[in-house]
Formats: C-alpha cells, sequence, structure tokens
C-alpha cells in the first residue's frame, strides 16, 4: 500500500515559484517582500489517531500548537500567528472552556496570536492548525544542506512518548516516575522554539523528528543526498528507560517510534562547543548521536560498529495499516 | 445551544496585535513588513456535513479550494499559497488521483501554489486548507465599514446551492435544466476573486455569504453597527426557480440557505455606474438588493414594503441541531 510519504509526493508536491521552499520540508518559505520571509506550517490532530478520547482537553489544546510550533522550530522561525480549524462530535461547553483554556496559555507562552480560524461538526474530533512564523532572509534550516563530515545532533530524551503510548496497551509494570515522564513527554511536548532560533548559522540542516529519528533522519539523507550514521548508545533517553535492560530490538522501536517533538540537526565538527554552550543555555540536553557520511540511507550501528536491524523506520498513517 | 458564531465568540475571539484584523472577518490581515499585507483564512468541508460521501472528487478538489478563495475575495485578497490538510477513511488511488487533478488545476487556474500539508488517517474525510493572499495595505474590505446610506449589493444567483440539497430530500420534480444549474453551483462554486479585488477603491465593505445571505448581512450589521433592508423581489436568482412559483417563505428559505459563494458588498450610491460597469467587464451578475439604514439588524421586505419574517437566518452548525 502506499505510504504516507509517497502520497504527499505523487499527487502534491509540484513544483513552485513563489515559495523559496514549498512541499517537503518541516515548513515552507514564501518570501512576501523583498525583506522578509514567512515560514508556514500546518499539521492536524485526529481523535483515536493522534490522541485518546479521554485525553485532556487543556493538554490538547497545547499540545496542537506544540506540533505545529516544533515545524517551525526546525526552519528556525518564530511562530507568530496561528489559525485553527476545529471540527467537534457535539459542543461540550466544558470541554472547549478546558481546550481554549490551554490553547490560548501556550499562545501567550510564545507571544503568538490567533487570527483566525473555523468550527464545523464532526464523527470525530479533528484538530488542525495552521501556524505563521518570521525567518530572518535566507537563513531557514532546510532537510537539504547537510554536509559529508557534519556530526549529528539531537536535542533531548528519545522513545519517551511512545513509551507512554506503548504502557496503555501492554501489561508491563514500568517505574511509576518513568510513566510520569513519559506521559508528560507524549501529552505537553515543549517545542524546541528558542534552540531552532539559535541554530541558524550554527547548524546546517535540521528536522523535526515527529515521525520517528530514523524516518526523520532519513529524510535528511534523501534530501541532502548524504548517508548518515547513528550509534544505538548514544541516543539520549530517560536513565530509568535504559535501567530496564530492554532487549535491543525493543529500544530501536522506541526510539524510532516518533511523536518526540525535538530536532534532530547537523552541523561542522568545529561547532561542537558552540552546541555544548546553547544546551548550557537553553538547559535542553543536546546529543552528539553520529555523522554524515558519503552515500545514502541511514544506517543505526552498536557500540561496536556493528549494524542494527531496523524493522519499522518510523510512523506513517497509511503504511502501518497494512 | 451555543451557535458556531457565540463559540468562536466566546473561546476564540481575542484581541489581536500583530493582525491588522484577527478572528472575525472572512479573513485575517497580517502586516509582515512595512509594505507588505496578506490575508489569510482557513475552511474546512467534512464529509457527511459539506459534501456526500459519493460526490465527485475532482469537484471537492475545487471547491475545498473555491470556499478558501472565497473568503479571500471578500476581503479583496489575491490568493497565492495554500496548505492542505487532508484526513482519509483510506488510501484510495483512484480516489486521490481525482481529488488531486481537480485540486491542482484550480490552483492553475488561479495561478496558486501549494506550498505544504498533512495527510492522516480518520473515520471519515476531512479536508482544511489554509489560503494566504496578497492584498494592498490598508484597502482590504472588512465587515465592519458599512456607512448609512450605501446601497447592498450582491453578485451571482442565489438559492441554487441550497436548492440542490432539498432536491436530494424531497421527491419534487424540478425543471432538468433548473436542477443541473443547482447542481453545478453547489458542486463547483467560483470564487468571486476577480470581482473582490475590482471592489478595492469602490465598495465600502464586503462579506462572501456562503453561511447564507441574511446571516452574513447580520454580520455586516452588527460589525457595522448599521441597519440593513433588503428586499426580496431584488434577489437575484434563477429564472426558473422565480417561474415555479414557490411559496415566499421556501424562497426565502432557499435565498438565505447558504452555500452560495457570492460576495454581498455595500457602497456609496454614487458608485451606481461603476458596479454596472465591473458587472458588464467580469460578465458577473450583480445586483441591487437594498440599502445601509441607521439602526441596527437585517431587515427583508416585500416589494409593498411589507416585513418578511425570516425563520431561520443561515446555517449555523451546532444551533442547527438543536
Amino acid at each position: 500500500m502506499i505510504s504516507e510519504f509517497e502520497l504527499i509526493s505523487k499527487y502534491f508536491k509540484k513544483l513552485t515559484n513563489r515559495a523559496v521552499l514549498g512541499v517537503g520540508d518541516d515548513a515552507a518559505i514564501l518570501r512576501l517582500c523583498p525583506d522578509a520571509e514567512i515560514s508556514v506550517t500546518t499539521d492536524t490532530l485526529v481523535e483515536g489517531v493522534h490522541f485518546f478520547s479521554d485525553c485532556d482537553p487543556f493538554l490538547l489544546g497545547r499540545k496542537v500548537l506544540a506540533v505545529n510550533f516544533s515545524d517551525l522550530a526546525a526552519m528556525g522561525a518564530r511562530p507568530h500567528s496561528v489559525l485553527l480549524s476545529l471540527s467537534l462530535r457535539e459542543c461540550d461547553e466544558s470541554w472547549l472552556a478546558s481546550f481554549s483554556d490551554g490553547f490560548h496559555r501556550m499562545l501567550e507562552e510564545f507571544q503568538v496570536e490567533l487570527v483566525g480560524g473555523d468550527t464545523t461538526r464532526a464523527d470525530q474530533l479533528v484538530i488542525s492548525v495552521t501556524a505563521l512564523g518570521d525567518v530572518d532572509i535566507g537563513s531557514a534550516l532546510r532537510r537539504d544542506r547537510a554536509q559529508v563530515g557534519d556530526d549529528v545532533w539531537v536535542s533531548g530524551e528519545l522513545g519517551l512518548a511512545t513509551l507512554a503510548l506503548a504502557s496503555r496497551e501492554n501489561s508491563v509494570a514500568y517505574p511509576r516516575e518513568l510513566l510520569d515522564a513519559c506521559n508528560e513527554r507524549l501529552n505537553n511536548p515543549q517545542p524546541r522554539v528558542a534552540l531552532g532560533r539559535r541554530l541558524i548559522g550554527v547548524a546546517n540542516c535540521a528536522i523535526d523528528i515527529s515521525d520517528g529519528l530514523m524516518a526523520d533522519a532519513g529524510h535528511i539523507s534523501t534530501q541532502s543526498e548524504v548517508g548518515i550514521e547513528v550509534i544505538l548508545d548514544q541516543i539520549p533517553t530517560h536513565p530509568t528507560l535504559i535501567q530496564l535492560g530492554l532487549p535491543q530490538n525493543d529500544l530501536v522501536s522506541l526510539i524510532s517510534g516518533g511523536d518526540d517533538y525535538e530536532l534532530l540537526f547537523t552541523c561542522s565538527r568545529s561547532r561542537e562547543n558552540d552546541i555544548g554552550a546553547l544546551s548550557r543555555k537553553l538547559k535542553v540536553p543536546i546529543t552528539k548521536i553520529g555523522a554524515v557520511v558519503e552515500g545514502r540511507g541511514v544506517i543505526l550501528k552498536d557500540r561496536f560498529g556493528k549494524i542494527v536491524e531496523v524493522d519499522r523506520p518510523g510512523y506513517e498513517h497509511f503504511s502501518r495499516r497494512t
């Protein structure tokens, strides 16, 4: 069956003129006048696909913004305006009050304005946000600029959101403290907007890894026409998760499972100290996990240099159903 | 039960700073640099709510753009970029090929580019488009600028889309030619982009009447703080529909039923000749249907000046379910 990425590429990727960058990066870049570019993206959350029906509407109001801000962050853009399209099963005022509260608080936190929207009825809750942001001319962090010899870095700790999902489906008794961290990461992700802004002029290339580390590294590989080597043991995750001593296969599935709103970026080896300083300044863990090499594709290796097989490189809406 | 407009106003209308115009007009206006403004809008079509499951995907691909371009037209903006969020029940390639064909042809027709999007799975087909357009600084056609003494004009012929919907639900044998015209209007509406552009500097105020003539005239009344008088007999519709000799109530329901992607605008009486010239140049019927008066609210009168009661002023997603 056709995958989500094949579908986009086959039916919805056309060459664009006005857009500096169109379909196929985290967000589009449009030049609207000689001295300004904007970055614009849209992301949709569907009940039962991206969130559970019983999820906290306050957090959902935050998350639908977070997933969009994360795409702008991956361009190095600063979000300023959003539009909200809300398809509701019913008009439940207490749900709406809570959703709206989370939504507006997140807007305030990032100094972003709601400028338009649409509400309609549907059998299933579907929430689409379009986010617009500023970006300095010619400086957006694109997927197609990784250089052979670059180091590969990632922010945050990976695999927690996927473990939160897995814990709903299996009966393993994970430590409470780990589960709390996982649920927080799944339900209340923090978009790396400040980091993205500061990576301009430092990183060569960036992407958000909401579709999963391996799948999104694959996009950099394809679009930059380079190979990427990632060292499994260097991928950052929660210390308690490491202590569980999971089989390697399970660890790889968690780490590349997606829903991690972190930035994967590449930059010249000479920038290592800058990244360290940035990590301390922003209080965000940033970890070197590999290198950009000649060739194509993404290779995962263990600490001994042995290649680790990856069964399912990331989340895709349609291929997943086969 | 809370109505769609109350819902927006209660939960999602906040004062904005950056936006010249935020939630509450056909589209938002954003000033992005000293010499450029953009207009941006989002509209969602939901299967079973806005279109039938068996509708032609080629036409649906056009319509989801048309409804958004119509909002930009009502601002006097020229669409240039869109983002598409597609929630699909399944990945039916023949459906997608046809939808994509209609979508891209409509883009070409209006010289608009697809710059981003998102595809996801859902139980129900939900299609959101966000459209961005150019607008000359300070010249957008807003809802809040109608002047007492203005004439009220409307483009096109009203009530046809509503009759197309009604004909699916009742067993009346309408003339074939009328039904064809109605289905064309419902399934393949033509957004009045060229008209909107040319109304800049001519009209004081404009709105698209997709929610229905009376409801949308009501928005002008509220936001401009004026009254509006509309003469039923002057409202343009299809000549064959007039010949049917429908009861006045039915005619009023059709004419204010919505799904008419036409522009309602007000302008100074001195502009009458300009409007006539515009109508001939663009080959679009434009009809004077009333006047802006002192007071508040929208009043519909018959040819004798008698007030006509309007049961349901327009389409609302939530109040409709009560």
